[in-house]
């Protein structure tokens, strides 16, 4: 490695190599551009029919980035090596795996993988899917089919390589930081580049004129405009890159928010789309020209054909193997479980019989074994069911037009067709036998449905075939009994050849029959099993934490699932970073391990983080040292990001942060995020006396809600949201609020979920309602209240949350004054109708969580039906009636108060009771009892207290209906009674509408 | 040739040789850039004392050169390769020629030059002095040594060679037109390019928006501004790169006036002068980190040791050539003009006897061979004179302590002492006798000196030794009788190598003796004599003029001796285009043969310009069908050129472009060009009547003064300003206007220069007295009169043309009311003492013309005197007089007028004659010839006149002299004489001033 390439040098290889590919070699584009992708010999030849293939270097400049230069590999500019190849050659990823050979790097000592990264750019109204490809844990390249492009679909697809070159030199040269990269003999990357780097970054951050830039937005905009109107794709094209560019500055300098972001990206895009539209336009005109004469194109191979198909005389294994790029985790889930259920119906449906299905998975490959398939469908035979028999024969029983076209269409003679008594009527019927036919035959005709059947979330076409799949399809393997079963799909025919490991020789492996197959994969250390897989990579992570001295118990199981999905053939490797990145929040440490690198983080029983992570990567143990060494200088590089972020923010106090919300639009009709911020701070001192907050709580909620949301705007949260209140509590202690406040701040998040942590504090818990009211009334006043599937601001998250949590601390809170408080303070109006609706809408959420909760629907209906409005007393209410219902006695007591409600329920009038004019003993016993029960003192919706009071009146209310006519001829009597009845009715009022219950 | 590299080839292996080289490999920059020099890898790097080599593409944008794809090799951006050494490596044109080698180019098969052009970045505050590189005429690559940048001085300086890789890849592939260059093995240069240049043009030329690009220009300012007060080196030059490229797109548009230019230019020479200042301040603060640990550096060779003085003992030639790289032609000549005045000094001074002195030059080399060159100097007797006698010895005659201490001095002792007699006065003397040194060890000591001692305009600094010429000294020759005669100079030590003619092996000669350098240089063709090779070219054109049909006495012999100083072993040959091109005006064609080319048009003998060129390569016969084709591919292309600008301007009338005059300033008090154009007219309607034109002619000059400067806003006067005129006249007939208004358009600007025609039509002359008097009055009242060698505005051109013209006319004209008729229209002041100093400034001119043309000094001193306003009569006056000092009575003619004025010049008073008073006859006769005299009718101003009324008084003079007492007792008696002498006086009023002739 000491001899690896200078950065020069790696470009130059590059050049070389693609121009010898038949690749266009281009220079990279004038104008600031933020990666290759927006060069015009990307974004505009990827568009329409004609083949393109060209590599060019492309500085790109992402403000963003800058760094000062002090991050070990984050620049303002980075260089980009960028190749496309249009259409797919059909083995791009091996073409790029050479190129990295050709640089000088050998993959076998290395860890290289293709990790699941889509790429999209609403700016270019462009996307794409495919993979960061990994050395080592640290990003190299990505890797990309795109899909769309100036808001069109494109055909062919196109790929797109674009190396990271300072990561790829800085790991061939094994240096830990780009300004050690070797540029050229004498000079390094840090010499020609470092102040680049500091100065750019002070620009971009710190000295760029807010006002200036918007100015030259709007005028490059107008250019644009102008240019498109002329019909000059290139000039407009240049136009919305010194746009984009100028937006990323602004963006930069924290001056754009989130409607103004919406709305310009929103003009980017339909700029970049009516480019791109003109652009395909002209070259129609142009008649395409590149489309012929490509001599790629006239060497087009002849039609294949397909090898024989097997017909195997006995019961024999099947074994089906779909090679592809690799899967992402999701989509390799998905498919193994939909091959779990679609190849016993398949096997169903096409009658044949087996011993057993067995389906495995890796990212590379999905694979189904059927042993002792039969050789053939077992024979049958078939009644047809014909025209009824008095319209197939006629009386003398000769057959009409009717029966001789029934018995024609099934390929029957008509004397063939024979009468059967079906569904009780008599019909003509052909009976047909059908010998079985081998599975071989039946197979090859199924299996391109059963691949085409696979679906997927987001899948992706690649080639002219024109299908779809989650990642290209690359090669078929399919056996009856060690025979190649054929069929073709994807553009693909289906053979015996299986491929190894990545790197790991022999590259393509004929094989015979399953166990040929499990052997051969099994000796490249391949694990087909994900459940086999996934026990072996806890294994290894287990022993790799207790070799480090950390807590095996305290592993991340949520991880495996996805570090499962990733590899084929797992090897644990032990890392450590230094212990000084230990001072920054253990939070963001895991964050960054876990959500970028996938690695394990290494927990002390006690629960503290250790300098320690486990990666896994694919391959065996040869060579690891190289591979830890290379995960952590990624490791090393992401904190360093990590701190910077945070060194940053400090320099300020939070409550500076809070400024800057003005400029985070929270919905374009309420605001900015500083204006919610203030509305939840009325809110929390509207709310506090009726939570019974104390003096000191209330201060610290009020601070809190002060506070809340000023973490928005430090770079540590823009970087990872998920870091949002956890970075505002660290940066409050940090700016010396106490720890009541930091509390407040992390806890008004919770509950992140349904089961998570609720807010152990008052504080906490008061912001965290106030902020969810305040979302819920204003976003269903502008409009935003979810519909289907759609839930853009997570309301239904935010109101099961504001449940959660009232019912979690079981108090009791007037939800309906709550939100009407917070109506007066929106900035737009909020009609009793929208405010029903959010009433509705948390009771919804209310309703669900408790039928998940495993209450019955009609006691949730009931109870929430008279207290909605304070969702600790409906989940007491639920628990209560729950146990009354299940009382044995509950048939009696139903009833009893039911006739009174029923008797009442059409009566328009409110009847008073005239006590004097009580005549019957049984009414007057009534009337005393009820006055009795109306003066017993309850708790306010309590089923208890209801049923306390509720009880003793059964007898007397079951003499009164024996004894009395309620509807007597007397109208006053009658009144009298019913009144009585109303009243009895109204003891539930805001406790439950017992109608709702079963048995009512 | 079929095996030519493809496009992108070209640039691989130039960035594999530059970097083999030891270059850095750098990347295009990021914002649009006019050329790779503004890429801060240059522009900055070049700055201060650090090394740097790099090398890298640069696409440059020019959006002037845009023509929408349709020039050969005119494009708005072409594709630069840019290479920086930094120092000078000593052989940067050898290296730069092998790589040329890398590319296929085989130099032996082509005509390569290396011809002046020099460069210099207004806006960047930067300049430097090199070559254009021909291929067979056409321009490949820019070669230039960098001599002050961000208008700090280079030390040390850097070699910029910059290729034009379109050009290149063009002579290499043999395609005619740049769309037809090979990119790569699928795609053209058109495939790729065409439509962008088309697009691109069009946005540059018609849509760019111009208050939008105005605006966008002051916004870039501002962030420069603000970048640099933050020190902040590279985000500023970003800026500042905007600025230029903006100020480019609005100048493509028309948009930019002249003293719009010059602020803007100003401004941005100023920031990039901070740029680079804040650079310098920012390495310096960083210690120069690159000035140690070169290892180029520390293998520094050891002092080298001169060889041995020859001492020849009998007379022997001695041979001088100074070998340098490619000397622009007026600097040759001035070179060879030096030493033949500047050896024969140098050797009287060194007291060495020699035969002959004779002085060549080439190109490549300055020789002086001095023909049996004494081998020493004469012995000599030095007397030096020391203390007067008496004070260096005492009465005694014993040295007294001066006269001791003058001996000492002397190196004599005290008693060698003389006494002489010098200058009149005794003196000790010392008696020194000092033998002749050897030439070798006088011209050892003397040779730096006589290089030193050559001057030039414009010198040069190149490496470390800081001496100046006009270009690199490379190699040193210097031999006393075949010896070497040492000397070191620039870094050189003198050696017995000459270098041949490039690409002739072999490519250094050892010689022993002059007589062998002659052979050496004569076999390969090199004319050393620069008369003989002027005679050599001068047949070869002219035969080969002949051979094309054309006039050989019509050979434009301007041009002989520039080429004759761009070539050391000339070869001329023919060349032929296309005859369609004799369509556009034959003076365009003319000019840029000449001027761009220096190619010899062909006329035929009635003056008709031929389809035919003359090139004149440097080199032999051989291959010349390849340069042929060459040349012919360039012209086709500057034509090309020149027809679209045609063509565009063709588009409307000559009137449509005077509204663009608007925004040519002519000169910041004085407006723009239309307001000069309208005062131009207004003038000309003033004196039209004064010149006597006729109604016809009155309209035409109107007519032609409304249309005169409209030529200067259109594109083909914008390109070649010498087209000025013609191309209005050109113009103004395609656009209906009549012949007598083109020709007055045309005529206006005649004369060019002293002897040029002059104009033929009235309108034509009057238009032209219109414009100089108005620029005359402006601009002296605008204070930008000439002064010292300054003539920004070339007034001298101006007033001498317009004397010219009217003395070429005889035309009486009153300059002085016209002077005050100008003054009346200009914006601004006009003081009389400014009109005078345009009068006397007008005058000064006439003088020197005058005096040119061999008039007596005192004879055009006495006529413009008084007659300064009207040149016509100034120069007829000055005939005359001259005529009349010539007649032999003169001396009878002059003392008699002569005494008159004498005698009253003194008198403050004018006398008033009372003849009733006069007494004496000889005074009354006197007042009755005066009057008599007076009653004469005479023309203004005419000299002839004036003497035929004289004469018949000069005997009456001279007998009042005789018998009449001037100065009489009697007042009234002296008042009469006086008066009447006074009038005597006066009759040359308006005539001369006599009493400035000699004699008087």
């Amino acid at each position: 490695m000491n001899q690896a390439l200078d950065f020069q040098s790696i470009i130059l290889t590059l050049q070389r190599f693609w121009s010898d590919q038949g690749c266009l070699i281009w220079q990279p584009y004038y104008t600031q551009v933020g990666a290759g992708t927006m060069n015009p010999a990307t974004y505009l030849r990827v568009l329409g029919p004609e083949p393109w293939k060209v590599a060019y270097v492309e500085p790109s400049v992402r403000p963003d980035d800058g760094r000062y230069g002090e991050n070990p590999n984050r620049l303002q500019m980075h260089t980009q090596f960028q190749v496309i190849l249009k259409p797919d050659p059909g083995n791009p990823q091996e073409i790029y795996l050479k190129s990295l050979e050709a640089l000088g790097i050998d993959p076998r000592q290395h860890d290289i993988r293709f990790v699941e990264d889509n790429w999209e750019s609403p700016a270019l109204g462009a996307w794409g899917l495919g993979w960061e490809v990994w050395l080592d844990g640290q990003e190299i390249t990505q890797f990309t089919y795109f899909q769309q492009a100036g808001g069109m679909p494109l055909t062919p697809n196109s790929v797109e390589i674009t190396y990271g070159l300072e990561r790829i030199a800085m790991a061939m040269q094994r240096v830990h930081h780009f300004k050690d990269i070797r540029w050229s003999p004498e000079r390094s990357y840090g010499d020609v580049h470092l102040r680049g780097e500091f100065e750019h970054s002070k620009y971009y951050f710190e000295v760029a004129d807010v006002d200036r830039l918007r100015q030259m937005y709007k005028l490059f905009e107008a250019e644009a405009e102008a240019a498109l109107d002329q019909g000059l794709v290139l000039p407009a094209h240049d136009y919305v890159l010194k746009c984009s560019h100028t937006f990323n500055v602004l963006d930069t300098r924290g001056a754009i928010g989130v409607t103004e972001r919406q709305a310009l990206f929103g003009r980017m895009r339909d700029l970049a789309r009516r480019t791109a539209e003109a652009y395909v336009a002209q070259r129609q005109e142009m008649e395409f020209p590149w489309l012929n004469g490509s001599p790629a194109d006239k060497a087009k191979a002849a039609e294949p054909t397909l090898p024989l198909i097997p017909r195997p005389t006995e019961a024999s294994d099947f074994l089906l193997e779909i090679g592809v790029e690799e899967l992402p985790c999701a989509d390799l889930e998905s498919a193994v479980a939909q091959l779990r259920e679609r190849v016993p119906a398949l096997l169903a449906d096409l009658r044949l019989e087996y011993a057993k299905v067995q389906i495995y998975g890796t990212p590379r490959r999905l694979v189904a074994v059927v042993e002792k398939l039969a050789a053939r469908q077992p024979d049958r035979t078939l009644v047809i069911k014909g025209p009824p028999a008095d319209r197939a024969f006629d009386a003398q029983g000769k057959p009409t037009k009717a029966g001789e076209g029934f018995a024609r269409g099934k390929g029957l003679r008509v004397e063939d067709l024979e009468v059967r008594e079906i569904d009780g009527g008599r019909y003509a019927a052909a009976v047909v036998h059908e010998p079985g036919r081998g599975a071989g035959e039946v197979l090859a005709e199924a299996l391109p449905g059963l691949v085409a059947a696979i679906k997927f979330d987001k899948p992706m076409r690649w080639n002219a075939s024109g299908v779809y799949f989650s990642r290209p399809i690359r090669w078929l393997l399919a056996e009856l009994g060690g025979e190649v079963a054929p069929f073709e799909y994807a553009g693909l025919i289906s053979g015996n050849v299986t491929r190894g490991l990545r790197f790991y020789p022999p590259e393509t492996i004929p094989v015979r029959g399953a166990q040929e197959y499990f052997q051969a994969l099994g000796k490249q250390g391949i694990l087909l099993d994900p459940d086999e897989r996934k026990t072996a990579i806890q294994v290894q992570v287990q022993r790799l934490i207790a070799q480090a001295g950390g807590d095996p118990e305290r592993m991340d199981v949520d991880l495996l699932d996805e570090v499962n999905n990733l590899v084929e053939a797992p090897t644990g490797l032990l890392g450590s970073f230094d212990k000084d990145h230990l001072k920054l929040p253990p939070e963001v440490l895991v964050s960054v391990m876990k959500k970028h690198q996938r690695y394990f983080p290494v927990f002390q029983a006690n629960g503290k983080l250790m300098p320690y992570f486990i990666a896994v990567r694919n391959g065996d143990g040869q060579y690891i040292d190289v591979v830890t060494d290379g995960n952590e200088q990624v490791i090393r590089a992401r904190f360093a990001d990590a701190a910077f972020f945070i060194r940053e923010d400090l320099q300020h106090k939070l409550e500076d942060f809070r400024a800057k919300l003005s400029t985070l639009i929270f919905q374009i009709k309420l605001g900015s995020m500083l204006d919610k911020s203030e509305r939840i701070e009325t809110l929390v001192k509207n709310v506090a006396p009726a939570l019974k907050l104390t003096p000191d709580e209330t201060k610290t909620a009020l601070r809190a809600a002060h506070l809340c949301k000023a973490d928005l705007a430090t770079h540590m949260v823009v970087e990872m949201t998920a870091l949002q209140g956890i970075m505002g509590s660290h940066y409050a202690l940090s700016s010396g609020e106490n720890e009541a406040v930091a509390k407040a701040i992390y806890e008004h998040y919770l509950p992140h979920f349904s089961g998570d942590a609720l807010p152990a504090s008052k504080p906490g818990l008061l912001v965290g309602l106030a902020d969810r009211i305040d979302s819920l009334v204003g976003l269903f006043a502008a409009g935003m209240a979810p519909t289907g599937t759609k839930d853009p601001f997570a309301l239904r998250r935010a109101a099961q949350g504001l449940a959660q949590a009232l019912i979690g601390w079981n108090l009791d809170f007037d939800l309906r004054s709550t939100l009407e408080a917070a109506a007066a303070k929106m900035p737009l109006a909020v009609t009793p109708e929208v405010l029903a609706q959010v009433q509705e809408f948390i009771g919804g959420r209310m309703q669900s969580a408790l039928l998940d909760q495993g209450y019955r629907y009609d006691i949730v209906a009931a109870v929430l039906g008279a207290q909605v409005s304070n969702p600790a007393a409906v989940s007491r209410g639920v628990k209560a009636l729950t146990a009354w219902v299940a009382r044995p006695d509950w048939n009696t007591i139903l009833p009893a108060y039911s006739r009174c409600v029923r008797i009442t329920r059409d009566q328009k009038e409110q009847y008073v009771v005239n006590p004097a004019a009580l005549v019957e003993k049984a009414e007057k016993d009534l009337y005393a009892a009820l006055t009795a029960a109306e003066g017993q003192s309850r708790t306010p919706g309590s089923v208890e207290d209801f049923f306390a009071v509720l009880l003793p009146l059964i007898p007397v209310i079951n003499r009164f209906f024996d004894e009395v006519l309620v509807m007597a001829e007397d109208a006053t009597a009658r009144a009298n009674r019913l009144g009585m009845l109303q009243r009895i009715a109204g003891l539930a009022n805001g406790v439950a509408d017992f109608a709702k219950l079963e048995g009512f």
